[in-house]
């Protein structure tokens, strides 16, 4: 059976995240397996890249699923269209190689955390965006930030009880875009995260920020790989999964430009 | 009692426009009302500039009303905050000049419209713009556009069965910004807008990218003084009411600027 590979858009405000659940949970992932059952006639498990977790969005997720189908590519994203909700939809679609999964076969993921820092909160950033008002020493951040690029053992910024068999990663980035005041973004990509990574950084950087911290502090909290001695989780939804990366293929390299706002 | 200056940001997606209704609908309008009644202790009115339609979104909003408190400007505001819903805030407050009208005062209005024009829908984008696939001809839309500037009767881009006493305004700007395949923003300012004038402005410029209509044809659309000569009214979901300025006062100068997404 064809193996297709998808590009996935979604607000994830009103999901309860990417994965399938028992029970009446609205995910993306049921989402979209509802949507090609409907198309194909066939129920169909769509794979994704990473499992997104609640009120988490996406400007390029991927995915693959295999689907028997006559439609040519450009029909069937808009069969899928038609019966996608409004917050989710299929931004590109083709058939991939036979054995590509999108999940083991990514190289590394990108992210973006937006922060809206003005004095007054912002009811049309809401959606995509934590409000922090309070002044940041945003040298800080950007001190502590650097020293934790490179391959660490990043236990302590993995979500307590969710072991993994390895907490090694390669963060290859970790860069705060934009001036306190206005929208900043901690944009962050890695071979891999570990869940609520990137959320656990964003909390630890902005304790940074406030001066709770020390920058140079950074390695001794890698070292410690106790997740009580990073800072606070940072709410969902300021996170957007941005791009996934594979060898031959990215959202970027398919002309899939980002999203604002 | 003081008359208190208002600049209003709201996510008009969820609510029934800005003008308080009888009955249970949603409006900006009622739900400010009731958080300075929750705050003061007092029923009070608040006058807007601009009564948007429902799903139109504001930036800018102004509005006035009258408030006796001991509070300070900026606790009356996080006091407001505070019991403001997610999807509204006031960005700024003041004590105005005791016959500051928000409405009769205003100068001039910016409204932006914005059209996503990517080949696929845009979940991100879906409430703040309308999505509008086709290929248009941007330079005829821009050449319309230009010939729409200056003092006009505008009674052909009225809302039929809202008859004003004068349609005549002054359009000092139509511009369209960006570039077809991306973010598109019809750019609107006049000494005042009739009823869904600038939605009508907007359904008539994008038959003008289809090729329906010739960009020559707008001098005598205006002449027509006829809404049945005119294009479509566009979706209020794509509108937004940027700014008011005034002879003192605009959200701009007051330092507020521009919201993205």
């Amino acid at each position: 059976m064809p193996n297709w590979r998808f590009v996935v858009e979604y607000d994830g405000t009103d999901f309860a995240g990417w994965q399938r659940q028992a029970g009446a949970a609205r995910t993306v992932q049921g989402t979209l397996e509802a949507a090609v059952e409907q198309v194909t006639g066939v129920a169909t498990a769509v794979h994704g890249a990473g499992r997104t977790d609640a009120g988490v969005h996406a400007e390029g997720q991927v995915a693959h699923a295999r689907i028997v189908t006559r439609l040519d590519p450009a029909t069937l994203l808009r069969a899928l269209d038609a019966v996608l909700p409004r917050d989710v939809a299929v931004r590109a679609l083709a058939v991939a190689p036979d054995a590509f999964h999108a999940r083991r076969d990514a190289i590394s993921k990108h992210y973006a955390y937006r922060l809206w820092t003005g004095a007054v909160r912002s009811p049309l950033r809401e959606r995509r965006s934590l409000w922090v008002r309070a002044p940041h020493d945003v040298a800080a951040m950007r001190k502590a930030a650097a020293l934790l690029v490179g391959e660490h053992d990043f236990a302590s910024f993995q979500a307590a009880g969710a072991p993994k068999r390895s907490t090694v990663r390669r963060l290859d980035r970790l860069a705060i875009d934009g001036a306190w005041g206005g929208e900043v973004a901690v944009h962050a990509e890695a071979n891999g995260f570990l869940r609520h990574m990137v959320r656990n950084l964003v909390g630890t950087l902005l304790e940074v920020g406030r001066g709770r911290r020390a920058p140079e502090s950074m390695p001794a909290l890698l070292a410690a790989r106790d997740r009580g001695a990073a800072g606070p989780t940072a709410a969902p939804r300021g996170l957007t999964l941005v791009s996934v990366r594979y060898a031959d293929f990215s959202a970027d390299s398919a002309g899939l430009g980002p999203t604002p706002g």
